[in-house]
């Protein structure tokens, strides 16, 4: 009987490895599910006394839509690095609990930045804490695959080197565009808005990881790519 | 040692391959639970003075009633399209995961349409944007099963062309009947709720797939009709 | 290669066939996990202007905490009824599909109906929706058994026709009592909440199935009794 | 064919064993995920006249950010604690889902204790609340440990004793650390924050049973020590 929830009497160490691993993943898949899906709860129907009013008060919202959609995007991409990352780790311990749950916690303020953002799209203060925000997830999700790659003790044996610090690189670009965005806010919060939508093209569009990939054995199709 | 989330050490590359599948369908559970779930939250008890009023004001949040139920059961239906897609899926590329994160973030906007339609059900403007979200994770989902089956670069081997094609041409009628929809809404926004109460039915109720899963082989039950 | 989650190259069938049923259990552990921990929603902490009074308008809120307190059991004591009856379903149809959502869309509305109580403690109104929607989560969820369990069609062949029976007996007991809790709402709508209150005991007390169990094979344990 | 979803033909029990205490772990981890990622909604963007007013308004808000972020570290550590109890677990009974189910009645209340203190930080009724939920959500959990390993009866059988009373020994602490923070209350709420600030770090920092788990065989990682 291989099963992973039960003992596996053949590999009995191999299934208490992965347990915690799973488990972390099922916890990150519902906070980013649900901080993605309440990201809605900040678009209210307004309140109109005259119905003529609708139609013009749903078209000021737009920047409340925008942000939502790339709230929305920049999860999902972040949800995508963080399980790609996932992909070649085959144990956890502690201190990557603790990054994970340090992680989530920010990933799950994420709706009150959009907020923000949302409420006054015009003031600096919110698109700096959106900054900070998104610059932090960055550095935390980064943190996390420079601790598991350390001394290669976390990921399984066939990763290569070249990868892992093509990886660690491409990690640090998040918090520096985050940084530019902050910056660009002192000319023009859209301005940083923009900055924000380009962030997780820079995981969604082609890349030099993807030329990697396309050299790389069959087992790494280039969905692999896609690490924080 | 045979597991889904670790490396099987005899055929490490088919886990490899399989993982992001899964994850994005972990994605998508969750995405549509919290969607469909927090429909209710557009529910609000109403604040009466006078007891005696409580009764006919529960009775007069009847179109929010209506809204949650067509929109829970519309949900439920585009998820059984999507799982039904991935039944036939066994690899993802980044495009694929481009499309997902559109998809959900279009389906997580539902509750705000429904929100829409439950404080003004009478008028246009709520059931145009009803209508044109409606369509347009039709047109996602269709994108997603033409990106999909294009040279059947990421299903299964088995899949028949005919099945492909069916459901191709299946696909194109929900944008269909939104379109409908929408151009009922000119005359009356009721009658436009109606096409969305018949939507889902037409994934629920038996039809012309069915009748080829019927002649198809053992593995292939007729809820594998229930593509998008 | 054998997994849940790709093509079983000795056994398809088998992982085609399984997968709907895996699919809809996710889906139904996200909505009643979700419903259940919404409830805290309507838990709303007191403006006060006088410090002073915030203890006993906390106080003054233990309606809402008993109402809280009971859906969220009765919700779990579902949730494990559902789960019951898929330990010995191994096939979905699209008939399962539509009674499923409008199983959870009931599932769902019960923070709505926790809510109304919890607003109107003493309204019949109140009393009578939630027993209402108590009972027709209890008819659905029959009706499911009842089509599962109809000529066999879609239980695991070792289900013993005896014990067929007695759940569909027990599930009777649901409606039974929502019907009781609504009849006593006359008197008093505190007499329906202890109904309420006795209802999921019903599900999570030893009970005549518990002994069935016992002598029942091995893999049978008594968890099993939990059928709706 | 090896499926912990379906009938496993050569060992039919194991799996009907199984699967209930897979099912509550997900509901567990549905449970967890919502009531950390909910706890956002306390934080509301506050609504300003003068523009000039909104940073020292948001900055005024420290209280509910900090209520924030260890609230979630403190549910993250519960979560790992469960899971980690649920890694020597092999078999579910009614009493079991009874605990847990009050186990996540309690957890899913969270949410309002950080709510009220959030609103009010400097009232000991706050911090009374919150200690009070945090000990008895210590108290709920411990009772399940000592209820799964009581006779041995539910857990893998090469959990060795001294664990499991170093363990027991370990839960005692929670309710503990929960009275003194009780305790402490009559002098500040702030002092009573900071014991729930030290609370969660007793899981996650280093501790006795990582020393014993040095010396245990290697399928039990340091990560298991992270017990209740």
């Amino acid at each position: 009987m291989e099963s992973l929830l039960g003992p596996d009497h053949n590999h009995p160490e191999a299934v208490h490895r992965l347990t915690p691993v799973l488990r972390i993943e099922t916890l990150v898949d519902g906070v980013f599910a649900i901080a993605m899906t309440i990201l809605v709860l900040d678009l209210v129907v307004p309140q109109v006394a005259d119905p003529a009013e609708l139609v013009p008060r749903l078209v000021g919202m737009w920047p409340r839509f925008a942000i939502y959609a790339v709230s929305f995007v920049l999860l999902g991409a972040y949800w995508i690095a963080h399980h790609s990352q996932y992909r070649f780790i085959e144990r956890a311990d502690r201190i990557m609990l603790l990054l994970n749950i340090v992680f989530l916690m920010l990933v799950a303020l994420l709706p009150f930045a959009a907020s923000l953002m949302g409420e006054y799209p015009d003031r600096q203060v919110s698109a700096v804490f959106y900054g900070v925000l998104v610059g932090l997830i960055g550095v935390v999700g980064g943190l996390h695959w420079w601790y598991v790659t350390r001394d290669r003790r976390f990921i399984v044996p066939d990763v290569d080197l070249e990868f892992v610090t093509i990886v660690r690189r491409r990690i640090a670009l998040t918090p520096v565009l985050a940084l530019l965005a902050i910056g660009l806010s002192f000319v023009s919060t859209y301005a940083s808005l923009a900055v924000y939508i380009l962030l997780p093209s820079s995981y969604l569009l082609p890349n030099r990881l993807d030329r990697y990939f396309d050299q790389a054995p069959d087992g790494w199709p280039s969905f692999t790519a896609n690490v924080l």
